[in-house]
């Protein structure tokens, strides 16, 4: 089994540390908005859908508390600048802000509000991975990249949960799971998921990928999406657009797969703010130094691949072409 | 100062311990061919035009210890299996090969040669530097790969030397440096020597390299080489590949610099061998667990970058387009 990243129990909010991984299972109880915002910055928690609806979960964490709008709206604030490129999270928090502005039984409202999106998320995440069968046309050995599974989001996940459910129809040959630097979300937790779920893949370094699609080892490619303007031009983990070029190149179909509430209908691209990192995730693993302390580092966390290199967009509700 | 990568004095060879960079500068007497092979393929010593002229020096130790013909012989079949891509290497060994088989006065004539090639290496690479200055059209932001600098030759390196080159010249903004995964000598090695020289750099991961230069960042890029076919096939550090087709895309030229040494007029692609090496350098810093131990990994070192991807050929004798 792999563990929940996130328990809701007995009025109390569990989230799975992800920087353990795979070495650890530990839980953080978060009891408030700001210490949520905190582990998603720190990357304890990550994964577009995921981050919205635990940050759902905080600010519900916190109306049970205190019922002070005043505070719960400033708590809102603080969540949205904890991911700049998540509009899942953008959008999710607008929907919450709107029961806090008007609702008169805020506590029970609220609560209703979180238990269902977390249950629509689920769901969605169903029908996106019945929807994606519809790109495979044999027994396929595909590339994903970052972590986009059952750590991503509180269901079985977007392009790996595409995975998953073309794994139970026979369609996978084997998994290529590049390792995602600098955080190694393939290499620590794509691949943790794929062992427990008994899986083939094959983990390489993020640059081996031109050599092993020139080698014909790709079959297609599915990413995630943090977010996806409405132009269709797609944002996401630093490694993406990489990606995009090489299918593109070699004529690999490149799909993205993600709920509609990934999609940010009103930010035009030069609005959109790519995250910069602190240098120490390259320069770093864990507090052990790899190279010079004093390195000039530029670590961009994501990407934008514009329209024309993407085969498809996968969504609960259909594919788009 | 950048520490000499191979020092020959009073008969002794020693080499630097390129694992241990940056962090230490700590050398290694070499007293034997077998050492020397160890050292190259737990890549203490790498560098293709390098490890060429280190087991020359290897052969003249041992051969000024012993004057046994076979023994030497059997130690340059020794050699050559230490880094099957390494052009380089198996033709500076054919050199010595025939004076062994041939001379009369070993000793005397095989330190000569040895001499010589190192000699002549040096001048190659300020040769090809000299030569790769044609291609700058303005003060320019380059891209660079792996390490191809001083610790990759025993002169002032192939790709990296034009680079210093262009920087004396007032041609160069800044160096974009991918941390090379997953033996980084991009993060510990090539700017180790930018930081030593002060050439302003930016350290990167290897899948930002898409994103920079979508940004417009780059203006062209030079790497190395490990093995150049007569058809003009480029056999490079992994990932060289990835940066040919991205700069394809991007219509950014896409350089190789390496002495013609490194050209192999006998083999055919098929019969290249691509060294695939251990699991442990993907799920590992040294001893140090990042990923599932018995994960399954796939560590390709090298890859082949076909022609059409390349603009130009720099080497000692001039520019070939």
């Amino acid at each position: 089994m792999i563990p929940k990243p996130l328990i809701f129990e007995n009025n109390k909010l569990f989230i799975l540390d992800q920087r353990k991984l795979p070495f650890k299972e530990i839980y953080i109880e978060v009891k408030s908005a700001y210490q949520m915002s905190n582990l998603i910055k720190n990357m304890a928690i990550r994964g577009a859908p995921l981050i919205a609806i635990a940050s759902s979960y905080a600010i519900l964490i916190e109306a049970m508390k205190k019922n002070n709008k005043e505070k719960l709206l400033k708590s809102i604030e603080i969540l949205k600048n904890s991911r700049p490129t998540a509009v899942n999270l953008f959008n999710t928090l607008k929907e919450i802000e709107k029961i806090i502005l008007n609702s008169k039984n805020l506590q029970e409202e609220l609560f209703k509000l979180v238990i269902n999106l977390d249950k629509e998320e689920k769901e969605k995440c169903l029908k996106i991975a019945q929807n994606g069968l519809k790109i495979f046309k044999k027994k396929s050995s595909v590339l994903t990249y970052c972590n986009t599974g059952f750590l991503a989001t509180t269901g079985i996940g977007t392009a790996l949960g595409i995975i998953y459910k073309a794994f139970e129809n026979n369609l996978i040959e084997k998994v290529i799971v590049p390792e995602t630097r600098p955080y190694l979300q393939g290499s620590r937790l794509t691949i943790y998921e794929l062992e427990k779920l008994k899986i083939p893949y094959e983990l390489i370094t993020d640059n081996s990928i031109a050599f092993i699609m020139s080698k014909g080892e790709v079959d297609l490619a599915i990413v995630g999406a943090d977010r996806v303007l409405s132009d269709g031009t797609l944002i996401n983990k630093i490694g993406t657009l990489n990606i995009a070029i090489l299918c593109n190149y070699y004529k690999i179909p490149f799909w993205t797969a993600f709920p509609t509430s990934t999609i940010d209908k009103s930010s035009k691209l030069e609005e959109v703010i790519i995250e910069k990192r602190n240098k120490d995730e390259v320069i770093k693993f864990k507090n052990f130094l790899i190279t010079i302390e004093n390195a000039n580092v530029i670590n961009y966390a994501f990407d934008i691949t514009p329209k024309h290199l993407i085969t498809g967009y996968i969504t609960e509700n259909g594919i788009i072409n």
